[in-house]
């Protein structure tokens, strides 16, 4: 037997038990005489304790080879510390060590694992497996654990269904890129691993599992961008004969049981619901984060027609109400103006105009407009004495983006993005379609089976940039943490929808030709959603980076530099494949 | 909104009650004025029923248009049944429909969806979502989501955490081929789909995450026979400071508590320990199946050197005992010869010896045997007057191989294989190393990383044959359910298994380099197993076919027929892959 506790239980009351431990050696002490270990595993930290003179002269010995993270296990028994360490749940006791075996030795490791630790990130990639000895790491995987299992357990309680969808299924050349996998029976011929399990879960319904879910890998082919990975996992879900209502309910739901499960935080239901259009007024983004107000405002009205060129000649004026920041500094002001005319922003300026304490206003546009205007702005912007207005002009939509980016960065200087705060809603009738202009056509918002608003049908062929989608986003603090929409469940409308993305009748045959089949036979309305399982992990750990909350992630360019795949393969698999490497000419 | 009540919850109480209820038609009957329709959804039937001139026209004429597998939705009011149906829930029950909306239309399905269908395996596969409707198929897939549900719940409760390990990982050469996956990003390499999670466990445990699991998909592109799937759910485990003996107890809790929670069976623990080569010498199988006796005996001894030249010529001789089969006919006994002669079995012939119920004998070797031979085989074997010896000679190994399927025969003709009876086993000592005659080598029966037995690691280099493992499968039925072991966590031990496999170090390194490195940094002592859950399913299931409880199977070829994959891909994907198909020549 290995152990009979682990490091992280015993308490005072244990004193005078013998008790076998194992577990990695955190560290190691010598204060001439007295020598200390504390010893490590998943449960928490142990001090042994070894007294020369007093303690077995073999064991005290052996102590001289152990260094940091060499295995050990020990018998022995429970004694009171002399001084005790608050700061620890062991921290009342240590053992005094009879037996002491070195079950594995470890080389010095290429950083140290502690809390914090001096190892950069693409050393602790390549060392994944010791980074997640460090308790912080060790503590996002066990959230994600916990998170996963809370998932379950509410879903089975409501009737939901977890039923497993293949992973070798067939490439469609909607949406992303797919990895594909070479098929050796059918030489010539490739599977392709799934970007979601959507279309099956839509056959599910057709198939009378009225209730859907699934924890699942997702795959997709596309050039990293700091926060993707190449594989992602999804709380799929899918239910039948609802409405779009029945739907945000049954998942707000499922939110805030684990708000309430894992997190010991109550969340209030339902969630407010904000159409795309109005989100994209108020807070210039379709994921705002309503942890604080700072609404956008439209100034344009009251801002036009003073004689002001700039504002005269654009579209759209508009700002937001900094409270209590009328004192700010040129430096300060000249900060935020550097932050808009970045280029990922891509503001030309930015106005501001302080609302004095003493009622009086100091602007940057003092010479083009008198107290009245600016009065009537403060109105608007709801602005009170001793706040700042930061105005905003242009295209209408790139300044909302603009607005809102400036909004998220000032939330960030006045601390009102509280991380232990959470202010989820749904923001719903996204528009159906977008138009690329580089390809000149549109693609499905969401995706192809996204159904459009009844009373929006009707234009789908006339005006199909203002159809409005039965789609939905669930967003909080500002992170968009699932998607979803109720399905199209009618061959003809799915044909309408084919028709508008440009697919001819044999492409949509070829692609989702059993889909189409399948709606032959009865299909029930259905509709369902999709969570970024990564992301709520991160979300409700508190940290942005998803990499943290997976177990073994990829780089940025798609590599497991661990195990350090991908990698060749031998002729002879390629072989069996009928494949074959070309250079590329460029 | 689609539905107040589902299909399958309505009683005698809910009388009076208006309700909304959407399902598909199972069937309608017409007897002339009165016409009835089954509405069937997930949870069940009800009734609805229709009376001309008594009901609006407008609803009666809708009914002419509807066919099996319409989705309806209607609003009625529930009444008492006049003849009420006690084999349904809801038979005593009927809905008296108020409102009748047809939400799709259904073309003729192409087979009948009823428990017992008209379809043929090809066809239902093909409509695998017109399959799923019929209450035998979605049951299993039922039992499959109370399966997983009941295994996390119960690790969960035991302080496991479940980890999900990469998909997108590298090709190994050792074991079963894998699927590839070309990488666009790295053009010319690959990743790999997981055989199984082995080496990620592996560094978990290295990790300190000391109870892990996972139910996960793994991939395997072997030629697929009847029952295999090229992808397939495991329920992958492992613990670190365990004994082989504490991973038994660990993993027969689980089982013990799936039998409770699914099928309210009480099996007892410990289960049945027995070493490989015990399992051979009384069953002629390392999965036996211990619902029933009929132990192999071996009479060698007892039948040589009597004057029977087979029998004095073969190695082992060996018989079993059918009670109360003395009265078998020649046409009996003649059918077991045909069975044991098939190829196959391959045996070259049966002798039998009835041992009458007068004490007197009768056998296909009555010549060359007297009346104290028999006794004495009798006793062996442990036959009663009123038994059936039933004995076959020949080299050991075949023998026992071909007895234990002459024993599972007779355990079928005999009916002592109970669908409702379960009896586990856990199977110990499996040999380390397999010799395969055509590559000349040895390779590991388990995996590379199974330790062997301390006392056997001498005899590595001198007798690797003859060296145990510290290796285990639970069997259930005769079914393996699942397999694990103690692992390696030396990396001297570990290069000496290595160099028994053939590996170079060099090959070792690029394989495993990764765990080996791993190892080098205090490596804790582990083990696990992992048990095939689809098998699994179906044992508890109690059908033979691991399909049926696949939602979305290929057939033996590997091919989704419903989805039709594999398929082939565009010119552009494999451009950008930098991969051509070529034709192979023979």
């Amino acid at each position: 037997m290995y152990r009979t506790k682990n490091c992280g239980e015993l308490r005072i009351e244990d004193v005078n038990q013998e008790v076998v431990l194992s577990g990695w050696v955190q560290r190691k002490r010598d204060k001439g005489g007295m020598i200390w270990i504390d010893l490590r595993d998943r449960y928490g930290l142990t001090q042994l304790v070894f007294e020369e003179g007093k303690d077995d002269d073999a064991i005290i010995k052996k102590l001289d080879n152990i260094g940091r993270e060499f295995v050990l296990k020990i018998v022995g028994i429970v004694i009171e510390r002399f001084s005790k360490n608050p700061d620890l749940p062991t921290g009342d006791i240590e053992i005094r060590v009879k037996e002491l075996h070195i079950l594995s030795k470890s080389a010095t490791p290429p950083f140290t694992i502690e809390d914090n630790t001096d190892g950069g990130e693409d050393l602790r990639m390549k060392y994944r497996y010791l980074d997640i000895r460090r308790k912080p790491v060790r503590d996002k995987l066990v959230l994600r654990h916990k998170m996963a299992q809370a998932v379950r357990r509410f879903l089975d309680t409501q009737d939901f269904i977890e039923v497993e969808t293949p992973y070798l299924i067939k490439s469609t050349p909607e949406g992303a890129r797919d990895f594909i996998v070479p098929s050796r029976m059918h030489t010539g011929t490739f599977y392709a691993l799934p970007q979601s399990p959507q279309t099956f879960k839509q056959l599910l319904m057709v198939g009378g599992i009225d209730k859907y879910f699934q924890i699942v890998k997702c795959f997709r082919d596309e050039d990293l961008r700091a926060d993707r990975q190449p594989e992602f996992t999804q709380i799929d879900c899918e239910m039948s004969f609802v409405t779009q209502d029945e739907v945000l309910t049954q998942f707000e739901g499922l939110v805030q049981y684990l708000f309430k499960e894992v997190k010991g935080i109550n969340v209030n239901t339902p969630f407010v619901r904000m159409p795309y259009t109005e989100a994209m007024e108020r807070y210039g983004n379709d994921k705002p984060d309503l942890r604080f107000g700072m609404e956008i405002k439209n100034i344009s009205q009251a801002a036009q027609g003073k004689g002001f060129q700039v504002f005269d000649s654009v579209e759209y004026i508009g700002g937001i109400c900094a409270n209590n920041c009328a004192e700010y500094t040129r430096k300060q002001i000249d900060e935020l103006i550097e932050f808009v005319k970045r280029p990922q922003i891509g503001a030309k300026g930015l106005v501001y105009v302080k609302y004095n304490s003493d009622g009086s206003f100091k602007s940057s546009v003092d010479k083009f407009f008198d107290k009245d205007t600016f009065n009537q702005w403060a109105e608007i912007i709801e602005a009170k004495p001793g706040d700042l207005m930061l105005i905003l002009a242009g295209d209408k939509n790139k300044t909302l983006t603009q607005l809102s980016e400036l909004r998220i960065e000032m939330g960030n200087r006045l601390d009102l993005r509280k991380p232990n705060e959470f202010k989820p809603l749904w923001v719903t009738d996204f528009p159906l379609l977008e138009w690329d202009d580089e390809t000149q056509r549109f693609y499905a918002m969401h995706h192809p089976f996204t159904s459009p608003k009844p009373e929006d049908i009707t234009l789908m062929e006339s005006n199909p940039a203002n159809v409005r989608a039965n789609a939905y986003d669930m967003v909080i603090n500002g992170v968009e943490v699932g998607g979803g929409s109720i399905r199209i469940f009618d061959t003809d409308l799915q044909q309408r929808m084919f028709n508008l993305l440009g697919f001819t009748e044999d492409e949509a045959k070829a692609q989702f030709g059993f889909l189409m089949d399948a709606f032959t036979y009865g299909a029930p309305p259905h509709g369902g959603i999709a969570f970024g399982f990564d992301r709520l992990c991160a979300l409700f750990g508190g940290t942005e980076s998803i990499r943290d909350y997976i177990a073994f992630p990829k780089n940025n360019t798609g590599r497991d530099v661990m195990i350090d795949a991908p990698a060749t393969v031998s002729v002879e698999q390629l072989k069996e494949l009928s494949l074959s490497i070309y250079k590329q000419t460029e």
